[in-house]
């Protein structure tokens, strides 16, 4: 079991591209990511992704301020994808996670697609919930509270539809 | 994935005990079980299960007939455990299961513990659907199609409470 600590932020559409077109060595990885949920509710969920060409299953714990409970297992690809089709309430979350160094930290940059497209979502986990952090330029608004920006209510409540 | 084809049936506790008693060398193994849904609706479960000292996840889709997907993966007995306690609606199953060796098919005696303290049901994998088989003396009535006899319904139902 891993307690996750995350805070997370809106991204500034403009200067995200700005940050980007410097081909700054921080941009880590692009992963395409396709994911949803068997179950979802306030106090747990569970989820199946397929990262690039890899499958995860995901159990997470009820959110208490900034951390939650998290256990991860790598699965076969193929089981994913079935889970995917079969077993996840559509739409399906689409998205690329982009990661970037910045300030001796990996944020994530979630660039949304599908009915999510037109959302960007930055996330930075942290090693404890009093820590202070720098914020990027292209960091807007915290959103860490709301409900709203999870990923398990953009599947049954996707961007488009708001 | 694999397709699970099961048919269950209730035991009769007398005509099991004799069986027991006559230290038949077809007893292949008795393991104590103790397990919880972390989410469980008609069409599918994700059931937490620690079996002796080995901790597993599965997820199960929607019955059809005899026949079900599923997805089975080991994990760490710490996370089962973790999850069992942190994440699983009480009251959690608890029962031992013997495998026993019949007209060559494996068949799982569950005897049941705590709430459930009482039950005893056997189950057995087939090939298709269509397969014969040729019943022990010590299995009753079946109950297959009954989902008050499914796992899941009797951790939200316990037998006890009947």
């Amino acid at each position: 079991m891993a307690t996750e600590i995350e805070r997370k932020f809106l991204v500034k559409p403009e200067e995200w591209q700005q940050f980007q077109q410097r081909s700054d060595p921080t941009l880590l990885s692009s992963t395409r990511y396709r994911q949803g949920y068997i179950s979802s509710s306030v106090s747990k969920t569970v989820r199946i992704r397929v990262a690039g060409d890899r499958g995860f299953i995901t159990i997470k714990g009820p959110t208490v301020g900034y951390s939650r409970s998290e256990f991860e297992y790598s699965i076969p690809l193929a089981d994913a994808e079935a889970m995917l089709d079969q077993l996840c309430e559509p739409p399906l979350i689409e998205k690329t996670r982009h990661r970037v160094a910045w300030d001796n930290l990996v944020w994530e940059v979630d660039e949304f697609a599908g009915e999510n497209q037109g959302l960007m979502v930055a996330e930075v986990e942290l090693s404890d919930t009093n820590q202070a952090i720098t914020l990027p330029d292209w960091v807007g608004e915290e959103v860490s509270d709301d409900p709203r920006y999870f990923n398990a209510s953009l599947a049954k409540h996707p961007y488009s539809r708001w």
